[in-house]
């Protein structure tokens, strides 16, 4: 099942099949019951907004090997975790705003896991009861200032650094879909999710003993090799087979 | 004036005088409207939480020279940023949980910063008019998994590291308080908020200048030196000038 989130004088959550998109009004993070209501919009007159407004957005730095290699970091022996605020989510088709702080902005497609039900201590055999499904993601990161810094968070914080989306597919097996990223149509990153160093039920145990997660709360599970610096205009694409297409393009203002 | 949040079958907000707390039922961060109603409570029979429960928790790293120096750290030339969850909230009062991934858990005393108007690319000139009050906070840090991860996230980031309270004051000038921390009634922290490499307008620049801040945000504007670990059942506890005592005690579990 595909649900979005649309926009209008109130944002609704809704669910996505080849009739449209069936607002649901009653859903709640807390409980989320997918009861559609009305008639289906279809869905290219449906503005998609990020499918979820998380509390905290939690992030794993170089859980691919050959990305860690690209930037001569080593394998970590665990998890390596930064967040990024919710003011950093971007809707899809919505534009990467490039800050004059920085003169390399780099793309950074990832799968996020979107959590359904509160966890904590999380036994990694029981990971998928608290996830509600999965997502693409683009971790925007200001790369210059991520190196000057050390600390990750200026660099991967900036408005509009998180798009998020198009729809949250809740019925998807992670362990090993392909992840692309195409810079204006061009090929940049080609991996597998099977390639994650720390997959997501060892992520979701590791992040659930440090932290409560809360549903509507996201994970972003790394990057694969291939990132780099995206120029004024252009068109960023994350797909991953069995969500879709994050779309999104770079502004320097 | 001081804003505080009370616990009850819904948390309600609420402001203290001599005459006890007074329930605001308007108030909302969008609009902090201060409209007392009902009878007051005796202080000692209201339960605090922590008086804000914020969107995101920006931290201030190495902000007074001592504190960077008694870890080995150079003094930045730019505010080194971090975020905590809002899942590390702990109220007044509350047990700081010390995990067992942890051998040690230090406190840090900080003035915390809330804001009260919707702020980006704020001039510095102007920082006081986004702010709505000042707390007091603990950046509790388990001091060896951030060594460890060099990333501050995952140290700072455990369920309870962020004692809050306990309350909010609203007219205060910040710029020159006494800010201490004792641990079980021994002096620790004894420092001068006078004493920040930036300053609460530096800062609201700053991080506005990245990140849109939004009513109900904090900012956690560093430690000074003096930090150290804290043992099953001390008592801990940050006291400024002109706010009021943060009292939390630590377990080991």
């Amino acid at each position: 099942m595909k649900i979005c989130r649309i926009d209008g004088p109130v944002p609704r959550m809704a669910v996505l099949d080849e009739r449209g998109v069936h607002r649901l009004p009653d859903f709640h993070w807390g409980d989320p019951s997918i009861v559609p209501a009305g008639d289906p919009m279809p869905l290219d007159e449906a503005k998609l907004l990020a499918p979820v407004t998380p509390g905290k957005i939690v992030a794993v730095g170089r859980n691919y090997a050959e990305h860690a290699k690209e930037l001569g970091n080593e394998v970590p022996s665990e998890p390596i975790l930064f967040l990024k605020p919710p003011s950093s989510l971007l809707a899809p088709g919505g534009a990467i705003e490039m800050p004059a702080a920085s003169s390399r902005v780099d793309f950074e497609g990832e799968l996020a896991i979107v959590i359904g039900r509160r966890a904590k201590n999380v036994d990694a055999a029981r990971w998928r009861e608290f996830v509600f499904g999965f997502t693409c993601a683009n971790d925007v990161t200001a790369r210059d200032l991520q190196k000057k810094d050390v600390q990750f968070t200026r660099g991967k914080s900036f408005d509009t650094f998180c798009p998020l989306g198009p729809w949250i597919e809740t019925d998807l097996d992670p362990s090993d879909l392909a992840i692309r990223t195409r810079v204006n149509g061009e090929s940049k990153q080609d991996g597998r999710t099977s390639q994650m160093v720390f997959q997501p039920a060892a992520l979701i145990a590791f992040i659930s003993s440090i932290m409560t997660l809360e549903p509507g709360d996201v994970i972003l599970t790394g990057t694969p090799s291939g990132i780099g610096p995206l120029a004024d205009g252009d068109t960023v694409e994350v797909e991953i087979d069995g969500i879709g297409t994050l779309r999104n393009h770079a502004r320097r203002s």
